[in-house]
């Protein structure tokens, strides 16, 4: 039951928080090529934060594709998911504009953390909801990927404290771990519905 | 007619409606964690709306799935609701801004209530449209909460007068109150549509 | 060929322009109700075009109920449309922020003036492109609305040299003559498909 | 498995871009009709680029319309494109405010060549996910367009060492080549799927 609209209401979410990002790419006042100095590491923010809602978008889709049952709880954890991703521009921007130092860059991990833990309860919802049968489940398998972001994250958070740049390399490593689709579900779903 | 149309496009304004919400949550300029203070308040009154809209995005999802005709009156009766949701962001913000001193928390009741006049309007439209046998309409039944909710709101409007703390504890009262998803028609649904 | 996703991409466009036309209404910083006064005029603004896009909207769905085939011509045509209907944010904040004087009260006779003509446009591409049969033509027929409101608006544009009271005044009396919904091609489509 | 979902992204993406395009268009604080005056190369380079925008979205329609497989590696090159068309808000909003001086229109240049890229990127992704059979390979043929545009683009960004307003030029030139909608894929899809 309404699966359909939780899709595009997601998506219609998701969209509009990876384009209001770009609004942060404040339009500078001349017009000369130093004029787009300050602005790249509130680019490269943008670029890596892209990179995350899109891996984001993308197994939000996979696992929507898997679920078979949508009630109450997944509605709630999929919006609770949402509000998480939707502070992605704030952080990003907060991170950029002040060029990688510690206090953003360790709340742009908490954030990351928070949708993190929050994408874990979405899936269980769904699991639930579905009971032994779930292919969601045998999809996910151990979900290796899954463990260990949260790890990196609060690893990527504590450097901080230590020297930022540590923790935007951790940042950049588990974007690039996600980038590698999650071929597993496609696989599982391949074997269950052969059409 | 149109159902499909209509909840798309209620989708889409409810996604924008809930994203452009955290535009208000501005990017400080400094970047140490005393930055975030003045912003708690701006949070806290997001998370609050976010709340709000997702609720009525909830709700507005169980109502039209139960709803099986879709008239002019019934488009009409929807974007009146939608104009009221648009003032969310402005009324978020101000109150956020200020931090729920009593004028701006109380326009944010106004909101709310102006919100849920619109939304017994569009049901009882829906209702109107489909006559004796509407499925809404039995699984609305007393529609206790729908009946209680202008009521905290107006004693919440009307304690700005006296401490907007009030009138706070009562907005989040009444958000949890709808919470507790509505399960009344998913149920009558059920019945009804066995498969 | 197309239809669902040119209806999808269109509301996508409108519940953007619908929504971010509230944006005008900037948060004010202090908290007290004299700093909503200068508002009122935005507000009023904000209201009359938010009825017209709603119209847009409600009258596009029709059409588009109507429409059979979709070429390339009507994806311009309608990209047309929205071209029009996305300058209302800006020509709406004009006229609201200088509380309707007559230069911005005759932009925005201009802006709809345009979506007008763009709107007449998109019919006749619709109904070329489905030739005779078209349910599009008959349930337009005389289409007497559709012809008496650019009329309306270059008598209000003319209207802002003497006083631009006029001219608000006859944008709101098009806004109430188009509340009415167009039952034409509703009733029409009744006879066509009787299912 | 999946197109549906990824059309509706893409066009929630594109919506919000062609969109938020506008509001670089910013509302003047006087009400003269000289007030408008700055805002004309504002608002052509608005126009210029709701042309470039609806041109990607058209096609992009057509392609997706002949794709029939989409994997992850469609996904990606996807969000690849939707990457590129998210800097035009930016690059329009610099080039329109500067005046169309040299920096800032082979900046414009650049972002229209980088998505072009990956647009062919994207109709590679889905040939190569299609095998021989693919209709898109048979409809794209030669590409004569999608060859030149690149071409166009590199001189215009050259040019900008020499006068800007060349690179205008061919900036619209190209637009007006890709205005004539892509019929290629139309005519051979009306061929493959007679009904």
């Amino acid at each position: 039951m309404g699966k359909a609209r939780l899709e595009a209401f997601s998506d219609g979410v998701i969209a509009i928080i990876i384009t209001i990002m770009v609004l942060e790419l404040k339009v500078p006042h001349g017009d000369s090529l130093q004029e787009l100095a300050p602005l790249v590491p509130v680019f490269l923010s943008y670029v890596l934060s892209f990179l995350y809602v899109g891996i984001y978008w993308n197994n939000h889709h996979h696992m929507l594709h898997a679920a078979r049952t949508v009630n109450g709880g997944v509605l709630w954890a999929n919006l609770h998911l949402l509000f998480w991703l939707s502070l992605f521009p704030f952080a990003t921007g907060w991170m950029g504009e002040n060029h990688f130092t510690a206090v953003p860059s360790a709340l742009y991990g908490v954030v990351l953390l928070m949708a993190a833990i929050a994408y874990w309860i979405l899936q269980q919802a769904i699991i639930r909801a579905e009971g032994n049968a779930s292919v969601l489940q045998r999809a996910v398998g151990r979900d290796l990927k899954g463990k260990l972001s949260p790890l990196f994250y609060i690893a990527a958070i504590l450097s901080t404290l230590w020297t930022p740049w540590v923790s935007e390399a951790l940042y950049v490593a588990v974007a690039l771990l996600w980038l590698v689709p999650d071929r597993r579900i496609e696989t599982l779903i391949g074997h269950e519905r052969p059409q």
